[in-house]
């Protein structure tokens, strides 16, 4: 049996970023079981010295020293988690210097700068009010205004695909359901018809698409394999027929499906 | 006047990661002025010698060598990058190595491993549905299934935060608005009875609320100052009376709130 080894992502702020890039390179090495701990917002020496005690208890029942990811901006915290007896990784203490001689510039060693809430957060917040509005075909008055408005038959991830892009990078999208009714029709539906560059599709293979409405509405012909595979059919017939271009998300995460997008259509990230 | 320096964040996946560090770290630095292209899915040496063109071009353009950031898996591909003349910062190539060696088990240079929806990707899906279904009061039947339920004043952030929580940790968050009738009660609204250690308050300052209403209600009693001081004032009070802790969002990102609250509640991430 292999043994568990534990992985502390040590942070002064959030602890979003060390998560993120610990958990993309722990995704390098299959076989070994990782036990993944977050310590955020260790900002003071005290709060170092707090931290250290979980790492070194982890080396005793591990039997092994534990990983430490970190992208720890204070030279006097990092300082004491460096000495933890783990295997010590620090984003910044390894790229802070080549940066720094680069741009001729000192850095700020100012904690939380790449979170602070600008224009920026506000109008990523007004994204996300703009996707729960146009969430589901809900109100097509102000349509015009989205960036991207995603189509595709029922419970095929639009809805999570918009507010993935509206948090993530202030996008405004808005999603409109297919219908069975859609499908017959000589023209898009009216609310369409006038944002034909801003449609995007995603579709879904039939048995993934039973098996999320099957958790929804169990036992319905909505869920049935049958009627996924029908509406689905139908759905990719039309938007071949009127050109709109789609994608396949039955095996992307949310994040892949927004980061595609955002490159086929071309918006500011 | 300083020069504008182009900052390239080049990933063989979705260019979230990289994207993150690389902004973490320019944040670092003060008074320059960063053009940031993202450069994502360069996962083929076509793709790289493409991503090379547009890295030289910005050299003629800005007179002066960018920055690249990357997190790139393969090294066939990396290999190119890191011959266009700009500062190359590669995550990968510094930490991987490292870890091998720690560890004792060879990377598999796979790329898009820990964006591959599993289990984790199924979870967040179902709290973001479930988030859905419980803003703003709106479903009460299945609270007892919150991991957290926010409380707050209408427009502290609630929502965004519950939907972050949701997309980000796959946790369960709901959220109910405290509004004037419950001010004046002696118990708390008969939802929420039951979920005390449940429950978590945000507040905001009344001048920021203020804002944010007259964007959704202009010129509405609502929106007033002197409705949002007294609905702050009571709002605190309230929870102060029920021994509920609230944190102050006026100054926060979601992902401050959301990180401080899984912090705080002891949530797993």
């Amino acid at each position: 049996m292999t043994p568990v080894r534990s992985v502390f992502f040590v942070s002064d702020h959030t602890g979003l970023t060390t998560e993120m890039l610990g958990r993309s390179l722990l995704a390098q090495f299959e076989g070994v079981e990782f036990k993944r701990i977050t310590l955020p917002y260790v900002d003071t020496p005290e709060k170092a010295r707090a931290a250290v005690e979980r790492i070194r208890a982890a080396i005793g029942t591990d039997g092994q020293r534990p990983l430490v990811f970190s992208t720890l901006i204070l030279p006097e915290v990092r300082d004491i988690i460096a000495r933890s007896g783990a295997l010590f990784l620090d984003l910044f203490e390894m790229f802070i210097a080549p940066i720094q001689t680069e741009l001729g510039v000192a850095p700020s060693h100012a904690i939380g700068r790449s979170h602070a809430p600008g224009s920026n957060y506000t109008a990523r917040m007004d994204a996300v009010n703009y996707a729960l509005d146009h969430d589901d075909g809900g109100i097509t008055r102000e349509l015009h205004r989205a960036d991207i408005v995603l189509i595709g038959v029922s419970r095929c991830g639009k809805t999570p695909t918009s507010l993935y892009l509206a948090l993530q990078f202030g996008i405004y999208a808005a999603n409109y359901p297919l219908v069975p009714e859609d499908f017959g029709a000589d023209e898009l539906p009216a609310a369409l018809k006038p944002l034909h560059n801003k449609l995007h599709g995603l579709t879904i293979r039939p048995e993934r698409l039973q098996q999320i409405r099957t958790e929804r509405a169990p036992n319905s012909s909505y869920a049935s394999l049958e009627n996924c595979r029908l509406e689905v059919k139908q759905a990719e017939n039309l938007m071949r027929r009127f050109d709109i271009p789609f994608l396949d998300v039955t095996s992307m995460s949310v994040e892949e499906i927004a980061t595609t997008l955002v490159q086929q259509k071309s918006l500011h990230r």
